[in-house]
């Protein structure tokens, strides 16, 4: 069992008794009409449709045995496509008839080349871990995985400069990294990290665990090389972490899903892995609390915290129901809030030390209700989990609705409390449990004011949809905030980026996207539509 | 007085005996032939000139006084707009006979719709502080200064998003930011803090003396407000850490050199001030050594690492002489390089016994000649002032050419020995010091393998340029490095990007600036020709 603090510190945690927090006070319950959704687009005329005719053609170009995967001439059926047409939440799924998986960055050049020639919609797929139906098919596109260019290229120990290609997993990449010299950190962490790809979390602009501390991947990644429409293999691989000479095209492509593009490779500067890690869990009573000891926290710990972490009682319910997690906190010690705390240093004494004076500033201060410190890597991985299977086991709870919203931090939980009266408004949300949404969790990366709103369902409908969507958007907008904080718009959000995008961002997209990809075959229905 | 460290930690340090860098042993010197350098570009014929009669109307769009220089109409003299036309190292002078200075971002518009609409090419200014001739005009181009736009319009202490207008001086932004709340720090300095401008460090993607610690601008600009050629005003301003919904539009901009858009306004994420600072500097015997101090400062100072500085000992000699600076180490502990080396952490307490632990290990490495630690900010600024006066201190000791180049760390240094070999086998650089060159220097910032190298001559003529251009772009390019690490391109290496940027890059560079400014009026001549 992870060290309570009282524990640590040899004095109790006094109760701070539940009060409502002062920010929700100018809280107007506000009932919106439900309104119909838009539903996924009609198959766009412009593109031709794949034919049994092509699979010799697509041999041709990729020799390698199980390289084409095709229900046109039986070398796969149905079922083995679809983990490539279905996303892990079986929310999308598309009836792509052909799967394709290239060896190597020629091969991509020459199916994608292919593609443009044809006229076939070609959809990108990585780990098929989003959660916004970007790497699935609407339709019939060819499906193209990356999952066979997963080669490390190279490392430099004295830069920390990785560069690897595309269908590297996240995990595999970091676990690599951790055995070179004195030690490596790739710098992305995400709760997938054992499925997802590289290449689709660049792709992606993925955020996740550690951006509080490393930045975000348009700082760390160095370079990349991309397959863009016509086939052409741009070489914007670089080890250099200074370089103005021109626009920084790679950043057209970080967070591109796909529609300019394929990601083939990447070139990312990774920090030292730190010599000392802490874990601490806090429980709170009210969001009020976690703002507090958020900012006493990046106090204390200046430049060693690494994570700050947020879930509420909803969600820590959920993980204990449905992860296998035992309860951390005695049951009088449970709060309606958590934070996760990580630091990272280079000195494990100065760490503690740090750490000690924060908690005793916490205590004294009565802003937490209790709190345990890891007391070595398996805690500490143990207290992590809670947190990472907040989605999951959400997900498990009932049909699940997830939103991935940034707005400033003080407003943040502001949103779960706003859909929660929404959902209770329109007879949704019952007390005695029989509505159709059984419950709102919010969670996500406190450090980054980036919230994950779950809303937990008995059914995937539209009529709970439209009680959700515009809403949870119309909400954001009015906060200046951002409808996909870092899952990115995929077919989900592409109908309404408007409500974080100006018309004339919009504008400029889509002039971009024409440039870029004038015949409209990368990733078609998705992102910039 | 810094305190030297063997009074740090009461015993001497050992002199270490000059030996050859084991890097050079491969050293081949190369004398190619001295090439003819291209002179600047012909008027373009697609652009109109200024009129006396457009004076009127440019002072219809900007009513308020001064805010109309021009020649046209004596309002100024030809020396009134010098300071505008030439660059702060009278290496390149326009003759532009108009200057604007509109007030805010709409009569910034108002002027750039009425330049499009009249085809008069427009140059931005901010504090006019580059070093690539990217902020003066090339021929008759109107210049429009920044400089008014100077208005902080927002700072949110629970963020650290500040948003200012372009024409706030940096060093101004900082003062402001030390003093909010418990104090913060703009992520960026650079040596022309006290004149350079926020709008033109986001416009050039300035580097500095910070991105080790804080990243570059890519990471930290949270978002722009930008005119762009047609007189639209791009409000991308946001105060969002993470948003992922669309292309990065702000990235088009920042380091695009007024190209394709004027940046008016600036959203920045300021991480808190450190609470202890410390300065010390190192004298060592060769660049071999400076790579191996390198490794174990991160190795020992982590996460409070906040600058690693290097100058040679030709710089040193410069600032001693030029920039009134009094010796810092005793004559036999002068070296061959110095290398500074900055601390910023919350606890100072724990940054000294990182420090010490540093210390001790380099002294019984002998790795050192001797070093100094700044005992208060004062000596702590005296320090950086060495540092900094390395480029002023050049320009006085002659006619400075200045590169800034980016390697891989270890290649840094060879560069400064090839050119050296180069102007010797050339001529120019004479033992008895009657040559055209006078020295050949080296500076810059280590922990990015950002190299400024200088080389002092007696003119500033074509010969000279032609013995070092394109000898030092070919240099670069063999190393894969980039022949601009941060002062970008401007008109002084346009003619050159295709030592760093392959025809795919540039081809797509050119579609962009094409699809953006259609009519060419955005800073011609410069950038993407």
């Amino acid at each position: 069992m992870p060290l309570h603090l009282k524990r640590v510190l040899a004095f109790n945690v006094s109760r701070n008794p539940q009060r409502p927090p002062s920010h929700l006070l100018a809280f107007s319950p506000c009932i919106l009409p439900i309104r119909k959704v838009s539903t996924l687009p009609p198959r766009a005329t412009h593109l031709s449709r794949l034919q049994p005719a092509h699979i010799s053609q697509l041999r041709a170009l990729l020799p390698s045995s199980n390289s084409v995967l095709s229900t046109f001439d039986n070398s796969a059926s149905s079922d083995d496509l679809q983990p490539y047409n279905r996303d892990w939440m079986a929310k999308y799924e598309g009836r792509s008839q052909v799967v394709l998986k290239p060896r190597n960055t020629e091969e991509v050049s020459k199916v994608i080349r292919w593609c443009g020639e044809n006229g076939i919609g070609v959809v990108p797929q990585g780990g098929n871990t989003g959660l916004v139906g970007g790497s699935t098919p609407i339709h019939d596109e060819l499906i193209l995985s990356l999952s066979s260019l997963n080669k490390i290229r190279s490392f430099d120990p004295m830069s920390g400069v990785l560069t690897a290609e595309s269908g590297v997993i996240l995990e595999q990449a970091d676990s690599y990294l951790s055995k070179q010299a004195e030690g490596f950190i790739f710098p992305l962490d995400l709760g997938a990290k054992g499925s997802c790809q590289i290449g689709g979390n660049v792709a992606t602009n993925a955020g996740g665990l550690r951006l509080l501390r490393y930045g975000s991947l348009r700082g760390s990644v160095l370079g990349l090389e991309v397959v863009l429409p016509d086939g052409t293999i741009w070489n914007g691989l670089s080890g250099l972490l200074k370089d103005n000479t021109g626009y920084d095209l790679k950043q057209l492509f970080i967070g591109s899903e796909g529609s300019i593009g394929i990601v083939t490779a990447v070139s990312i500067l990774c920090p030292r892995r730190p010599k000392s890690n802490n874990v601490a869990l806090f429980s709170l009573p009210s969001y009020e609390a976690c703002l507090k000891v958020f900012a006493e926290t990046k106090s204390h710990l200046g430049e060693i915290l690494s994570a700050f972490e947020m879930f509420d009682k909803t969600a820590y319910e959920a993980v204990k129901r449905h992860g296998g997690v035992k309860k951390v906190f005695e049951e009088g010690k449970e709060g309606g809030f958590y934070c996760l705390v990580e630091t990272g240093g280079s000195n494990a004494e100065h760490d503690s030390e740090k750490l000690s004076n924060l908690f005793e500033s916490l205590i004294s201060s009565s802003l937490i209700l209790d709190g345990v410190l890891a007391q070595d890597s398996t805690q500490s991985a143990s207290l992590w989990r809670i947190r990472e299977l907040c989605p999951e086991s959400l997900s498990k709870a009932g049909k699940a609705y997830k939103y991935d919203l940034s707005v400033p931090v003080e407003k943040m939980y502001c949103l779960v409390e706003h859909m929660r009266q929404r959902m209770r408004d329109v007879g949704m949300l019952k007390d005695d449990g029989t509505g159709k949404v059984k419950s709102v969790a919010g969670f996500g990366h406190m450090g980054d004011g980036n919230l994950h709103l779950n809303v937990v369902a008995t059914e995937f409908s539209e009529e709970v949809q439209s009680a959700i969507e515009p809403f949870v958007y119309e909400l954001v907008a009015e906060n200046n905030g951002s409808i996909s904080a870092e899952h990115g718009l995929g077919a989900m959000k592409a109908p309404y980026i408007s409500y974080s995008q100006s018309p004339t961002s919009i504008e400029l997209m889509r002039q971009i996207k024409q440039l870029i990809d004038p015949k409209g075959i990368m990733n078609p229905y998705k992102f910039i539509t």
